[in-house]
């Protein structure tokens, strides 16, 4: 097998994300999920857009979050997604490749724009997302290269994108790819409500033996396995991942491998500006150890360091030097 | 003469800030004046955004940053500027409505594009701006409605928006409609380029006793009056100016007015992260207390305080709720 062309190649949304603060009364008042993600049409996009106060937008989606952590620092990445022929969609395009990442899906041209979700940040400093999908929905599998993802050590997936039917045949054909070429197949759930519209899905693909790197918060491994429990949730599912990784917020994180199971707190910080991002990048920080040959507590520790930037500002896209910056904090 | 409807109304630009880092090394690289503002075309804005990293966007514009922060203080604000009909000029006049400013001049069709500022931040703070003015140069006289600016208790003119012929043409007509109707005219030259290309017109103005209220930094001081010793430059033009605002980066600011004069340090920051906005920041707090009636050195450490807010993180527009932020620091 020679050696890859990419370290990660990740498929997932091409989103600008539309960032305001707001009052805990206006999350209730416009009848919103605190805390979750909601995909949302055009008709509400527009009503909380209009409720929404004076924002500042910055390239986001999930994966294409967890590539620009990586890309900066200094791991190879290749991006799969699909946005418009719209500014947005121009701008999405400039940030992915700003970081030194190929993207080569070429813009659609019309109707739907660019993907944006518009995140409410509340004081204590919890990010509420309205994702409209836009043009997002209809990345086609023919955007998927045989050459591009057997050219990458490893594939990561975000589960948001298994929700609409194109981009779901896109991620499936991939995972083919991967495995027939002999490369890790990395996935998250991205969120709850993801897995109970296809959980059915998810557990068949790890049952299976396809997923060789899983990312999931406490919440998404309960609803995964259906174990309320946190270690009966992690003895449901460890044997059929070879790298099981939970993140538990202010808790920390766990990892599970092959039997071994190693655990770090969550980096210490100031404050907690806006948690958009956070599980992005500690994804970003884990999989920078993993391509490096870390240990299990090596990766989480960076997983955990790179959350900490993260969660420090607005935006899911490091504004600090990320690289400088785990140099710092690892010592 | 009846109470005015607005406290506040701004004519300039309708601009969407790009921030991105940089170090100082790419500034050289790509010939840019550091610190400064330089206006590029179509080819050099591609170029230069090209050449710029992962950025983030946030509507701008001098006069609307003004605005954004009085509204945020409760100030009663109107803004006259032009968008195209775009998503960048969506954005940009959310953003200055979501602040609760009236803004009622109806998107332009058609190229040019909506006005963007590609701004390069160094690790030392310091923004150099470069404009493409797109939109904005297209704001016609006919924008300026007489009913709207007789109703403001306070015109205000950002010196930028002077050099294109259009909303130079707007402007006068502006003031021509305030001095009539007994309101005031404050005025920024904005940049020492813009004093070298229209000084004249400036000198004209301040010379006929046009202009109440004139805000400038220690170099647009020198550029007009041609001093270059800072109290010869107050001397200069103090009699001809009701209400003259020096500001002085980290020395503080100065104000003059009929024969007094104040002072106040700069407001201690932890960081400077971006100092871009500093100066409309600083005009926003100054103006807000001058519409209370606050006395001069009062309006200056409010300009003080609102400012060493902007300078903390990226963007001229709030991050922190600046009501809050100025009562807390009043204390």
């Amino acid at each position: 097998m020679p050696d890859p062309e990419y370290d990660v190649l990740a498929i997932g949304n091409a989103i600008i994300d539309v960032i305001a603060r707001c009052e805990d009364e206006a999350i209730e008042r416009l009848g919103l999920a605190k805390g979750g993600m909601t995909l949302i049409d055009t008709d509400r996009a527009v009503e909380l857009y209009d409720a929404m106060g004076s924002a500042l937008e910055i390239s986001g989606g999930s994966a294409a979050n967890t590539l620009a952590g990586l890309a900066a620092l200094g791991v190879k990445c290749a991006f799969v997604g699909q946005v418009a022929d719209d500014q947005l969609g121009a701008i999405f395009a400039h940030d992915i490749r700003a970081g030194g990442i190929d993207f080569t899906v070429p813009a659609r041209a019309g109707d739907p724009p660019t993907a944006r979700c518009l995140i409410f940040v509340t004081p204590d400093g919890q990010r509420t997302m309205n994702t409209f999908l836009g043009a997002s929905l209809h990345l086609p599998p023919a955007s998927v290269s045989d050459e591009q993802i057997a050219n990458a050590a490893v594939l990561y997936l975000e589960g948001y994108l298994w929700d609409p039917e194109e981009p779901r045949a896109a991620m499936r054909k991939a995972i083919e790819i991967a495995r027939a070429a002999g490369r890790k197949v990395a996935f998250t759930p991205s969120e709850s409500f993801v897995i109970e519209r296809h959980g059915d899905d998810f557990r068949d693909l790890i049952a299976k033996g396809q997923i060789d790197i899983l990312f999931a918060n406490e919440h998404e491994l309960a609803t995964l396995t259906g174990k309320d429990d946190f270690d009966d949730g992690i003895a449901a599912i460890a044997d059929d991942v070879p790298v099981l990784v939970i993140t538990r917020s202010d808790k920390g994180a766990v990892a599970v491998s092959n039997g071994e199971r190693a655990q770090v707190p969550a980096e210490p910080i100031e404050k907690v500006v806006d948690t958009t991002g956070a599980g992005d990048l500690f994804a970003a920080g884990f999989l920078y150890g993993h391509v490096r040959g870390q240990s299990l507590e090596q990766c989480l520790r960076l997983g955990a360091i790179c959350a900490s930037e993260i969660i420090s500002h607005y935006g899911a896209r490091a504004e600090a030097n990320l690289k400088a910056f785990v140099a710092e904090k690892v010592g």
